[in-house]
């Protein structure tokens, strides 16, 4: 166990109660397929979505939010070209950002777009196993994971079976989640929404990213139990996420 | 009370029942966060969308439509583009059409653009507290939404914990809807879609805009009673707008 | 009866099977509309969606898909030049593709559009009526769908109150679906895509065609019986899809 496993339950909730007082605008360069699902986890947890990419209004949306997501969906000229406003905006305001670098273990100009943006330092990324290995090079085991955020200043979240968060120094593993997550469209990037807006009300972003993990993990688990398939768990999760709440957080995490 | 508050509920139903019976189509020009619960709240009420911004086909696409919506969210230069053709085409064919100026008040250059478009004398506008200020330079009481309304020559629909309905001389109060309407993106969006649609069966912009918020604002109730959070809320408000009926309106509607 | 009735309900649940067991990727150059619903059946049924239209990043996508889907909604240059890209991968790594001419009816340049993408050989098409006579300058009666399918060296799936699907010489009508489906946007969208996602583990296009279009109309009718409107009835029918099976599709399978 390298990090405070037991309290992360305490930790998540404090920083949902965050979320839900101080309502956190999350600016997200987000995919076409995922921007209503992404917006409807924000609102979930009381934060506040903006989705434009439009290159004369960006840096406006971006200075004023709290957080920064972007995700590398549905990438093309116009994503790309309002991710650098937006991450210049994002330097300037010192705002904090996450990179969902999405599939880019099946496009290698995604990859390669994916790999510069890491010289950008993100405060945070999620991602899968699948792109870990194409963007460090080396497996997802949990020396490679530490030295990745070490070398690159940042935090790691990475989802599967059992998510993992580390940076330089610390790690923790959640095993909370349930299948139907992966069975539901972008889910995985409104989660890194999720990651976004826990760094907008906690500065500690290995906390924050942690927290945004369990809560997804825990909210997935209780939605698992009402559904009745894809469908239902898309709607389920929404509202698990809405009413999650301490008791909920420490009774289903499962952190070591 | 300015207007017929006793009369608005059979109005109502009046309005839905021509919609199921005349399935008007919405073009709809609107952010891509919104399109698909905008289109889902028009087949839900009887209408049919469309949506496309493509310059080659938009021209045609709203000449035969039976009414317009501008929303301005994610407005980039396609979306422009598109505005400009089918607001020509909305002008010859005599159509009406609704302005949403979505978060004008976040956003300097959207918030020019859409005071541009008031040039364009839409029928009517669907907009919250914030964006009325941005756009008209006024807070909005009773008499600036009239003076505002009168100005223009257009029906203001202001949305918030109470919804007013202004033109320039008739101005009604709607106290329905529920808080979890805020936490469902683009929910908004698909109130000024069903304005639109209501104003392709409803000459009096003023009657279909009322009919419309009171349609939405009721539904919203009727859903909230049945959701456990913001995710079956959305899927709630499109059944109980589904089967909205005049007995529902009238049990249900506070209007003064 | 010109095709294998009987057969059909036993042929879609090893389609259905395989697609569990495989999980075939299916690019999917669609609308902005139909995108999340899209992916949300080809999820619910095992396949895997990827929707990128990026001009350098879709060369790449499609060749290692195992089927392509080519949606025309909200068709615009991005999607034409992806298009072209798309074909041209599909035909180098010899893979099917599925046309859905979606709306062809209301826009001269977009039935232009479908007519030169015919010369292309579309391994099926699924469309409506409407979209039928337009494509082809004939109603869709039987002796119509098998002469075009002969001349194009396609299949047609048509959907309706009854599908009808024909290659040059066998057809087969379904006469499953509930009329809710046509309240729920992107549905027949989504449709077009699932008989991309069968043609993938399926290479009796015929058969891919006809199974995808029984799947559907019997998760339509599942969904009916537990929906309350259009909202839960778009959920219920992607929880069908997801545990539709042998059973269900004999029970459910009005084919002759």
């Amino acid at each position: 166990m390298h990090g405070p496993a037991n309290e992360l339950p305490i930790i998540a909730a404090d920083i949902l109660a965050r979320l839900r007082t101080q309502s956190p605008r999350v600016h997200c360069i987000t995919n076409s397929v995922a921007q209503a699902l992404t917006a409807n986890v924000l609102l979930a947890v009381g934060a506040v979505p903006s989705m434009t990419i439009a290159p004369e209004e960006i840096d406006g949306f971006v200075k004023r939010a709290g957080a920064l997501l972007v995700n590398l969906g549905t990438f093309d000229a116009g994503r790309g070209s309002a991710t650098e406003i937006a991450l210049a905006a994002a330097q300037s305001a010192n705002l904090p950002w996450v990179l969902d670098p999405v599939f880019i273990d099946r496009s290698e100009p995604r990859a390669a777009y994916a790999k510069t943006l890491l010289t950008r330092k993100p405060t945070a990324i999620r991602l899968n196993r699948n792109e870990f290995f194409e963007l460090a090079g080396a497996g997802a085991d949990e020396d490679a994971l530490a030295k990745f955020a070490r070398k690159h200043g940042t935090v790691v979240g990475l989802t599967g079976a059992t998510d993992l968060v580390a940076d330089g120094t610390r790690l923790i593993a959640i095993a909370n989640g349930h299948p139907l997550m992966s069975k539901v469209t972008a889910l995985g990037c409104a989660e890194s929404a999720l990651v976004a807006a826990c760094l907008a009300v906690e500065r500690d972003a290995w906390r924050a990213s942690a927290a945004a993990l369990l809560a997804m993990g825990v909210a997935g688990e209780i939605a698992a139990k009402r559904a009745r398939g894809p469908g239902s768990f898309a709607i389920e999760i929404l509202d698990a996420l809405y009413s999650l709440d301490r008791d909920a957080l420490v009774a289903h995490a499962k952190v070591s």
